[in-house]
C-alpha cells in the first residue's frame, strides 16, 4: 500500500490551522482595501525565462523548474515581484498608475528544511507601481502599522533606514564601492549580535581597526536622509504614533534590490524575527516593459505572522472549535423531525449548525463527537422537551446544561456564543 | 528582453476579476461552515505515487509530473479528493469521523486549451467523510442549493439519481454487466441529444432496437431507489422547495467513482453546463487507509460559476470599483495637511480610501487618475473649502459634485454608498 505522507518541507493544514490561516488573511485582504489597494493573482507556473536569473544564482538552484508535456521549460512561482513586473508590462494599456497591488499566494523554493524553513510558503505583498513620491513610501509603512493593529498587535517596532545613505558613509569615509555591500552586511548584523559583532565583520571586510571604530562610532549618528525625514513627517501627518516607528541607520536588508527607502518591523515579545520587510525599489519593476519604473512595497511574513500571534494568543478563541457553533442531536427517529426543524431555525438565523448524521445512535456517542470535534453546544430534544415546547440546551466545555423555551434558543445562544466570538 | 507572457492554459486575474473570484469564495466558505464544515489545505505537490494511477491513464497522462532537485519524483495536485484520502489515511488518529471538510485550491491539469479548457483552475469541494448516513447525502444536497441562494441564484435545479438503479436495470432487462456502463454513457446523453440521441447510442453499445426501445421506455418510468426516496424527505424536512430538485432517471455522472446517490446543477438561463456535480462514494477515500470509508460529496465547477453569475448579473455593482471608495485629492502643498486630515477621518470610518500620491499634481490629472481606475469618488479641499469647514464632492460617473459640512461627509458617503455596496 502507497504511504500516506507529504513532501519535506509541505504540510497540510488541518481545520484549526488552516482558520487560523484565513483569519489572519482575511484581516489583511480588508486593511489592504481600506488603503484602496487592489488583489491580483497570477498563475503558479511561469515559463522559466520568466524567472530564471531575476533572484541571482543562488535563488536559481532553489528553484522548482522543470519541462512541461509540451516540452517548454516552466517554472514554480518563486515570488511575487517577478510575476508582478511581467503582469505592469502585459497589461501596461489597463492598469493605470500608481498600480496599488497585493498579493496572497503560496511559492515553491527548494529550501533546506533543516533550517525550519518550509518548501511552499504563502506570501502577502502589497506594492506600489508608478509612484516615485514619497508619500507612497508614508502609505506602504502606515499600512502595514495598520494591518498589525487589526490583527490585534499593539507593540510592535518598524526600523526604518534609507538605502541612499550608503552616500553618507562613501562621501565621509571614502569607502571603495566595492566594499559598501560588506559594509552593510555588518551593519546588518547590528540588532543580533551588537556593536563587536558589527566590528568583527567589518574587520573581515577588510577595513583597518581604525576605519572600523571610526565607521561605527559614525553610523550611530548617522543622520536620516532628507528623503526619510519627509517620509517621517508623512507618517506623523497619519497620525502613526511616534513609539511605532524608529530611525535605523544600521539596517541594510536586501542590498541588490532596493534603491530608497527600507523598513522591517519586530513585534515585542516575539523573538522569531522580523515580521514585515519592505522598502523601495526602483530599478526592478521595469525589467519586461523596458524602461524604469519606481515602486514600493512590502511583504508579510505569514508563517513568522501567525506564530507570533499564536505567542501572543492573538487568535480569538471561536477559531479553536469546529465551524458548527451547535450540534442538534438526534433523540430517535420518531422524534427526528424535530431536529430537523430546529437546525433549519438555527441556520435561517445565522447561526453555524450541524446535525448528527445518523438517526439511530446513541446520545452518548453523539456527544462525544461533539466534543471530540469542538463544537462547542448540543441542542437535545426527547419527548419531555417536545411536549412543553422546550429545548435541553448542553455547554459542553462547562459541563452544565439547562431546559429553555424552544423560542428562545437563538437569542440565547447569540448571547452566549457573543462571549467567544471574535 | 524576455517577452512578458503567460503560458497557455495559464490566467492572470486582474483586480476586477480577482475581485469576482474572492467575492464567490467568501460566500461559499461562509455557506459551507454554516452547515458545520472545516476548512483543509492540503500542498500543491505530492510525491508522484500519492496522485497516479488513482484517475485513469487518461488522467495520468495530464498530470504535472516532473523529479525536484533530490530527485523525489513528485506531482502537482490534480484534485482534491485523492490528497483528502490520503489525510484522512496520515492523520487518523486527530480527525474526528465523521470529517466534513471544504477546500477550495487551485489544481493543475495539462488538457488540451482549444477545448476552453484551463491548464491551471479553482477547485471548490465540500465533503462528508465517514458517514453512510442518507441524512449526510441530503445535508450535501441541500447545502449546494444553499450556496448557490447566497450567491443571489434564484433560479436552478438539482437532478438527482442513484447508482444504484443499476440493479433495476440489469434484473427487469437481463443486461450483462459488460453493457451496464455503455448502457449509462448513452443514457446519460439524454438532457443534451434528447431519447432519439440515447437511442442511438444504445444501439452502438450492441442493444438490439427492441431492447433499445423498451430500454428507453423503461427508463423513463424507472422508480427512484428507496435511498433516494429517503433523502427526498429529507429535503423536504429540511425545507428545501421542492422547484428546485428533480429526479432524473438518465443521469448517469462518473461512473467509475460513484456508489450510490448523484446529482448536477444546472443554472437556468445558463447554457455553460452544469455548475456544480456530486453524489455517494464509498469505496476512494479508504485507499490509503486500508479499509473502507464511506464519503459523500460535490464540486462547484468555479469558472462555470463564475461564467454563470456575469451572464445573470448577480456580482454586486461595487465589485466593478476599484477597492477605494474614494480618492482624497491634493489641492496644492499647503493644502496638504488638510487632505492628510481628511484621509485618516474616512480610514477611521472603515470607509476605504486613497490619496492622490504626488502632490505637487494639478487637480486635473488626479480626476482623470480615480476615474481610470474605477473609484467612484473625489474630496476637493481648496482654500475656499478651509475657510468654510467644508469639502466639496465629486461623483464621477454622474459628474456631479457639492460642497458639504466636513463633518458630515462620512454620512453623506456612507449613505451614497449603500445604493452600490453589496
Amino acid at each position: 500500500m502507497i504511504k500516506a505522507q507529504t513532501l519535506k518541507g509541505f504540510r497540510d493544514f488541518l481545520p484549526k490551522q488552516a482558520k487560523k490561516r484565513q483569519y489572519v488573511i482575511d484581516i489583511l485582504r480588508k486593511t489592504f482595501e481600506s488603503f484602496g489597494f487592489d488583489p491580483l493573482e497570477t498563475p503558479a507556473l511561469e515559463y522559466e525565462e520568466v524567472l530564471l536569473g531575476k533572484y541571482g544564482d543562488e535563488a536559481d538552484k532553489l528553484m522548482y523548474r522543470f519541462e512541461d508535456n509540451g516540452k517548454r521549460k516552466v517554472a514554480l512561482r518563486y515570488d511575487q515581484t517577478v510575476p508582478l513586473a511581467r503582469v505592469v508590462a502585459q497589461y501596461q494599456n489597463e492598469l493605470p498608475l500608481p498600480f496599488k497591488r497585493y498579493q496572497i499566494q503560496p511559492v515553491w523554493r527548494a529550501e533546506n528544511t533543516q533550517k525550519g524553513r518550509f518548501r511552499e510558503f504563502m506570501q502577502c505583498d502589497a506594492d506600489i507601481v508608478g509612484s516615485s513620491s514619497l508619500l507612497s513610501d508614508a502609505e506602504v509603512i502606515a499600512l502595514t502599522a495598520n494591518s498589525l493593529q487589526k490583527l490585534g498587535c499593539k507593540k510592535f517596532k518598524i526600523f526604518i533606514n534609507d538605502r541612499k545613505s550608503t552616500s553618507y558613509f562613501k562621501t565621509n569615509f571614502d569607502i571603495s564601492t566595492e566594499k559598501i555591500p560588506c559594509m552593510w552586511r555588518a551593519f546588518d548584523k547590528r540588532r543580533k549580535t551588537g556593536e563587536e559583532g558589527v566590528k568583527e565583520e567589518l574587520i573581515k571586510c577588510g577595513f583597518s581597526i581604525t576605519e572600523t571604530e571610526t565607521l561605527v562610532s559614525n553610523a550611530k549618528m548617522a543622520p536620516p536622509t532628507s528623503e526619510l525625514d519627509k517620509i517621517f513627517t508623512y507618517l506623523k501627518q497619519m497620525n502613526m504614533p511616534v513609539d511605532l516607528f524608529e530611525f535605523d541607520p544600521w539596517m541594510a536588508r536586501g542590498l541588490d534590490y532596493y534603491t530608497g527607502m527600507i523598513f522591517e518591523i519586530q513585534i515585542e515579545g516575539y523573538s522569531g524575527g522580523s515580521v514585515c520587510g519592505g522598502g523601495r525599489y526602483d530599478n526592478l519593476i521595469g525589467m519586461f516593459a523596458g524602461k524604469n519604473i519606481p515602486a514600493v512595497g512590502f511583504a508579510f511574513g505569514f508563517d513568522r505572522l501567525i506564530e507570533a500571534m499564536e505567542e501572543l494568543n492573538l487568535f480569538p478563541q471561536n477559531l479553536n472549535y469546529s465551524s458548527a457553533r451547535i450540534l442538534v442531536s438526534i433523540f430517535n427517529t420518531e422524534l427526528f423531525y424535530k431536529s430537523i426543524e430546529l437546525l433549519n431555525q438555527l441556520r435561517n438565523n445565522n447561526i453555524n449548525a450541524e446535525i448528527y448524521d445518523d438517526p439511530d445512535q446513541k446520545l452518548d456517542k453523539q456527544l462525544k463527537y461533539a466534543d471530540k470535534k469542538g463544537i462547542p453546544y448540543v441542542a437535545i430534544i426527547g419527548p419531555d422537551e417536545v411536549k412543553n415546547n422546550m429545548v435541553t440546551l448542553k455547554n459542553l466545555k462547562e459541563k452544565k446544561q439547562e431546559t429553555i423555551p424552544l423560542d428562545e434558543l437563538v437569542k440565547l445562544l447569540r448571547l452566549a456564543l457573543s462571549g467567544v466570538e471574535g
